[in-house]
């Protein structure tokens, strides 16, 4: 059975505070850590978390600012440090996914700090939309685009549009999972992710196999992975008829800096999530400050989590105003789980669980049994 | 009477560890810090430590790796939050010296993460010269050069070439301080920073004065400034008659990382310093290996201290594998004391003292009464 969980590196907006890190978190599947954002300091926090820091596979930038971005040059020179060269076909390439510009940010960052990685990266750029952010933040492809040759470790990455049929980004599809990327509102363009996993297939029914004379052995590893086969008397078994239903595979949604979603295609394809990871930078009573902006309060992260109905909610990305709940004292200045009793209340009369994420909190994704 | 010390921010080498930021110090005098080198965290160790955030009007960058600059953006974000924006003409220029390549990085960093500042901010970049390191390393104009319109709150800033007679570069001369940058050989081009304070006038003597009949009033401050006066009587009164012996400036110099100096003039300018700031990668048992990464041991930051005759060698940049000392167990793995003791046997029979530095000392800089 494959682990999946989510470690917050870092749960503050604007800057790396001493107490609450600038926006980085990690998704670990069996042994491969995805990092969402990667501010100023994210290395570090990665040390003192219980991750490897050797393990970043993926990495997904959800908009280009500082405090999402600033640590991602030093923590891949930082991975390259701690990843074994040899062999070097051993290497995989790590991907990195953002908007358009990162590709530029990382060719100039690595390439006049001579900073050389073991293993090679490509950059992966999400295309946004001139509706995603005010037209003053829009950035030209004159300063969006790289210049000269790719960094030595660099290889070429993909440009990735809008497919307007799904009004989503597909990243990538492979065997165990499918990432797509969707549009937020935020001062500069701004992306949400969704990462679902495959449905896998049910357990063998074993007691049915036996009292068909069908021993362990081979033709139970080919049931499983959905071939029929014939048994010795010529009937023909089909996987449909041994196997338990299918074990639904998770979705875990983590979404940048925002004041709204654009259009219906994020709440449709975070629909039933088993984590929705959304931004709360201020509380209920500063609305009008937050959407100005381009932030979200708690009741409107709940109302996102709502229409998606998704199993949990996590806020993160607290003002620094916010101190971590282990430090703050009764009656003085912000209190944090005040966010938490907003987006609850909101959520009143649904089934969804609400988060406050903390430095160093790790959430286990556990596997469903059955479709809800 | 002026104050000034020194605050080490970072302290150690390659990337910022928990117990250990990457390179960064502040220079303070009278309230203005000086900003030597900035790695990433170094906000946060800012924050942590008894500086004000908002104080930095200088930024000095020794060369161009990331654990001296990573920082650098998210450094002056967060300056610019803790500054106050009224009224807009008290804003000063925070000036920013450092190699070839510089501006670029920092039109690039800010630009693409639409990063603004409340106060201007100019890059004076040095010109490094091709014998300052490998051959490889060197960058060239096409990598480094900046492109497209400045951003917004960039002024324009100067390119300082090196001054042949005196084989270093000038950077800043004002009322009260001459600083100047000298090349040191690494794996990029690395420089050091020597800044000077200018000597000042000493004490009126004021019994002298008495006795003279020149009761306290005008005639005081024109002498202390320099001026002769007309006494009544008509003798002429010359401040050499009646003030002190000059009391000599400080000399303070902080060097990147390097496994040598360039020629005689480092030397020349660091004669006499108050304090050398020296880093000292790694123990004089792991010279080799140092030099080859092109860092200094101990015993290499000793001889150049003894060949300048300064008062105090303070080593930094320390390989990650020593511990701060007061997390240190005896018998347990490399001991940074042990880098003190290496400098201090390199330095017998003189009178310069060895100082370790670690993360948020601050040493005072006292005053001296007469020329050494």
């Amino acid at each position: 059975m494959s682990m999946m969980d989510m470690t917050f590196l870092g749960t503050g907006s604007a800057y790396p505070a001493p107490h609450r890190g600038a926006s980085a978190l990690v998704l670990r599947t069996d042994g491969e850590c995805w990092l969402f954002d990667c501010g100023e300091g994210t290395q570090t926090q990665l040390m003192k978390s219980q991750l490897r820091t050797g393990r970043i596979a993926k990495v997904f930038i959800s908009h280009l600012h500082g405090d999402h971005l600033f640590g991602l040059p030093g923590l891949l020179c930082t991975v390259s440090l701690n990843t074994n060269p040899d062999p070097p076909q051993k290497l995989k390439c790590v991907d990195i996914y953002g908007p358009r510009g990162l590709r530029h940010f990382l060719r100039v960052t690595l390439g006049l700090t001579g900073s050389q990685l073991v293993f090679p990266y490509a950059v992966h750029e999400l295309e946004p939309t001139p509706d995603q952010s005010p037209e003053e933040a829009w950035l030209s492809t004159e300063v969006t685009t790289e210049r000269g040759a790719l960094h030595p470790q660099e290889q070429q990455g993909r440009s990735i549009t809008l497919d307007p049929s799904s009004d989503t980004y597909l990243l990538l599809e492979d065997s165990k999972f499918v990432v797509r990327a969707f549009r937020l509102y935020h001062r500069v363009p701004s992306f949400g992710f969704c990462v679902q996993e495959r449905d896998r297939p049910g357990r063998l029914r074993t007691e049915l196999l036996l009292e068909l004379g069908v021993k362990p052995g081979p033709m139970y590893g080919r049931l499983k992975s959905g071939e029929s086969v014939t048994l010795e008397c010529g009937r023909v078994l089909t996987p449909g008829e041994v196997l338990e239903e299918d074990i639904p595979g998770r979705k875990v949604c983590v979404l940048g800096d925002c004041s709204s979603v654009l259009g219906q295609a994020p709440l449709r394809l975070c629909a039933g999530a088993d984590v929705l990871v959304h931004e709360a930078t201020l509380g209920d009573e500063q609305q009008e400050r937050a959407v100005e902006h381009g932030h979200s309060t708690p009741q409107m992260a709940a109302a996102v989590a709502r229409a998606a109905c998704v199993r949990k909610l996590v806020l993160y990305h607290f003002s620094q105003r916010y101190k971590p709940e282990s430090l703050h004292k009764e009656g003085e200045g912000d209190d944090v789980t005040e966010l938490k009793r907003q987006a609850e209340e909101a959520l009143q009369g649904t089934d969804t669980e609400v988060v406050l994420a903390e430095d160093f909190l790790t959430l286990s994704i556990p596997l469903k049994r059955t479709k809800k």
